[in-house]
């Protein structure tokens, strides 16, 4: 049998450096159905389960001895799924986490993304049927928990896929502007866009995590939209990336970083004097491609003054990670 | 300037028979707004016009005279947008086709479809907020209208992408076996399928296509579910689509042919017996690929007698073609 | 056990007419692996299989005893899949419609579409490698095959998501204006498709299906591109997509009917004159949405005359499942 | 005219650290096309372009008065492509990078994203043709540039979407094993994934970024099947991308730092006994999800030893929020 060995190559191992090596099984799919008498409970998931090593072997001998199959992770989060159930998101991801760290000494970081289908129990003239229950995707919940051995156990959550438009009260004005700026100042456009937010938790005791995650997505869309009467003036996307970020940590004393992606679709009005008419805002069509996007990602700095300089670096690597994850 | 001319080809034109040609333009996108007062109502939506014109000289013989380019079908849609706004998604397509009918005397056919983007209100405690919205995509609403010259105005309405699931009260058993059978018969399992759904109208007499449409929505959820309390046992997908039809018809006069398409996610109990666990249909797997489909189409006998046999086989084409359309 | 029987419903079985009702499995994806000494060949598909049974029971009375499950489908393909191999899409297609008419007399009608995933032989300096492969998705192959219980069989095969672009001899000049018209004249713009093609083939004698398709392959690229040294001006896509009918009728004896669809992305040249220079179709801008799209249906007269009236209906039909499966 | 001023808030600014923040615009799409005579040359991409600004004032105070419009990036964009063209996706990535760094001081950051369409020219029987195109995605080329004010152009290209497999030459044996064990060991199965690869060069001086990305792809390729007339043996993933790395580190100097994932599609040996079969590897299913995946990134020692220690962890950084960008 013919075998690729290192000798094959000009190149020593000894002249490389291994900067990140790392595998895992992505999209584990299952669901898990609780039944409390006749009523049924269903928690319908997407794992993602990625492990590094105490050495990298397997990569540069292809010695396996230390390798814990995918299909081995697949059962355990099957298996973990069966005994513990699903009884948060964050809750399971942490189990995946606790259960790799203690059971393979050969595992020196694990990090763990679990994804919900927004199924929701059906209702007929406002009657939850005990069975029955439908898809509704507006904004999909997620989060994510990572460990290194002998670090501490760091969990994110968040939305995305969340689509929202207000009408009006949004403009942009008094930008920056030179002989390529061709986009003229508008104090009543459409504000559109696709919204992706996750944020961390400091030290997690007891959370509620369905009960704070419900509370920020109502952040989210107060911030975004404001009084239901009158609405709130956005300068800009920035501003209003922002002001979601800051009414979450206002708000949620649990949430120590934030980050919020919007995506814009801006919406043209289409001009119709070529066509004998006058629209006032009234037929606009999207513009898909190209799209704006801004991104900000804020942080208590209590928190930070806590945990020291060094963290931070680490968890500016976890956010870019993650970001990659969650699209 | 050289010219692909019908010359180059070794066959003629006489030897040829135009089975179909149409052209059109797909997914012109834009949003309708319409303000009262400072209360915003939004209805953004895709339009597909496609045309049949006298003659198909444009395509055998390269002469544009006749062609209405399909930059105009898009300019007189938002045009219509503009004028009209749009009552109903279906009051929409038919403006459509009046319009081409009526202007363009070598039009022999026009075909019109518009689906809806989910747009819903926001709501701040149960306040409705004035001008902002989320997209909630469980089930698309769209609608089709077409029309030959000297022929009449066929108008159809539909859901796409919803997907429903009932945990329990489903079956399949009594099924035919031989040698390649392998499926175990079941008596409780997992029914979960995403639904199309779409159906004719007669003659449309003021209609309100709004009201008709959610009271189907509510009878395919009801005939899928079952009463709350209970559910209804299914002992087939097949027989779940005929229970949607069944109760659509029986509740809504005003439609005459409804086809109904189901696929369906097969979930998969894990077996864990070699990892030691006994999985009471607790953790399923769902298996998206393969997956089964079952289709019906039901109508009216009156509405058949009443329209002759010649009518019938044009139907059966629509349908073909609406359904290509509808994906 | 509580039952949806069609005593629920207030209207009568027999007030209901079934103008259609099939099911079956879709997406059945393998792998044929065929060896010849260390050589290896593959041929992975993507196959739906669809039946009509004599009587719509199980549809309306929940009677299961004359289903074939949609599992035993899946078996029967891949068995058949392990005993004939893969001779050709088009050989395999219609070994399946004929087991299942040989097989089981409760089919009267049964619908094959079988799609390839596009592997080809990886070579290393052009020496061909005996067991690695590329997937390279430059137009995909499909075919059909579809029969009616005492009726012929009938073969369908095409190419799909085939991308095109020529960057000159392209024009859309004399077209009908009118008060909606916007579309300045052209005679020289980026033609640039997405192309859809599909043919039957008559009976079906010792037919090479893979050097007929690859014939017909060529003869598209060649009636859309035209001579190498100087192309063929094009005067619409309309003309486009009749050229590259009459061309493959031309040389393609076997076709007896051809569908093509030409998806066109527009090419906006950037008008850079704010910007302060001369864009002299130096950088254009596609356009996604909306686009345009034509289609045609040619077939050979003779073809028609010998197979008379009746048939030419149920064709029509078929073409348009066809295009609802092939999207 | 309300505004959501910075007041609403019950957390005050000054308790908050920005940790990122940035804005652009992605999926810039056009096509530039460059004439010699009569013969055409096209390259058409698809752009993301992101910026950070000095201050942040513009998400937390609602000032615009430092913001670039993205409509102005775009614009940039367009015109760089204009003047410039695009001598290869790497040097126009650069461009665009300069631009921004020399034009605007209130720019601390620039990344810069560019994907190709893979638009390759017709040939007929052997003769390219002058201006005619088909789309061959067998793996899609892009690139990224990033900039610091202060701080070293980094430049990366990889390739992603490319799907290989190989039918035999590849097992997975001598693994860890535990209780939730259940993949047998396998000495012949078949390897099959989806290949991403990205790397970076250091200082670029007169690189021919063309003439080395076309170089790493045969490496790829070599690598992954080994010799046409026999393979080489995989005993893992793992291996499999190590052995990608280490070629295109021992062949391509350039390379300093490289990133491989392969996300595997497992294929699943069809279980016929139960339909009297033998199945001897000859029909396979492919498992889609889950899906296994791993990732290697490797760096020459040299390079890290050079640029210092404070560089690792950026350098770290731009990897995780690269890999976000690429998928």
């Amino acid at each position: 049998q013919h075998f690729f060995t290192n000798a094959t190559f000009s190149l020593q191992i000894k002249d490389i450096e291994v900067l990140n090596c790392e595998y895992g099984k992505n999209t584990i799919k299952f669901l898990r159905l609780h039944r409390e008498g006749k009523k049924h409970f269903v928690k319908e998931v997407e794992v993602c389960a990625h492990l590094r090593l105490t050495s990298a072997q397997e990569y540069l001998e292809g010695n396996n001895s230390l390798v814990i199959p995918t299909d081995t992770i697949k059962n355990i989060v099957l298996v973990l799924a069966k005994k513990n159930g699903i009884p948060s998101l964050e809750q399971f991801a942490i189990d995946i986490c606790n259960h790799f760290m203690t059971t393979f000494c050969q595992v020196v970081y694990v990090k763990t993304y679990v994804q919900e289908v927004p199924w929701q129990r059906l209702h007929e003239d406002g009657v939850p049927h005990i069975h029955s229950f439908i898809c509704v995707p507006d904004g999909i919940r997620f989060c994510e928990a990572e460990q290194c051995r002998n670090g501490p156990l760091v969990v994110f959550a968040g939305i995305k896929d969340l689509k929202l438009m207000k009408t009006t009260q949004s403009g942009f004005e008094g930008f920056y502007k030179n002989e390529h700026t061709t986009l003229p100042e508008r104090h009543d456009r459409i504000l559109c866009g696709e919204l992706f937010c996750k944020w961390s938790y400091g030290e997690c005791k007891d959370f509620d995590f369905d009960c704070i995650w419900k509370k920020i997505r109502e952040c989210i869309l107060e911030a975004f939209a404001g009084p239901p009467d009158c609405g709130d003036y956005s300068p800009s996307y920035q501003k209003t990336v922002n002001c979601i970020q800051m009414l979450v940590l206002s708000r949620v004393s649990q949430v120590q970083v934030i980050e919020v992606v919007l995506n814009n679709t801006f919406y043209n009005v289409v001009d119709m004097k070529n066509l004998g008419l006058n629209n006032d805002k009234e037929v606009l069509v999207p513009v898909e491609a190209p799209y704006g996007s801004c991104a900000c990602t804020l942080g208590r700095k209590k928190f930070f003054e806590a945990q020291g300089h060094m963290l931070r670096d680490d968890r500016k690597c976890q956010f870019g990670l993650a970001a990659a994850q969650g699209n």
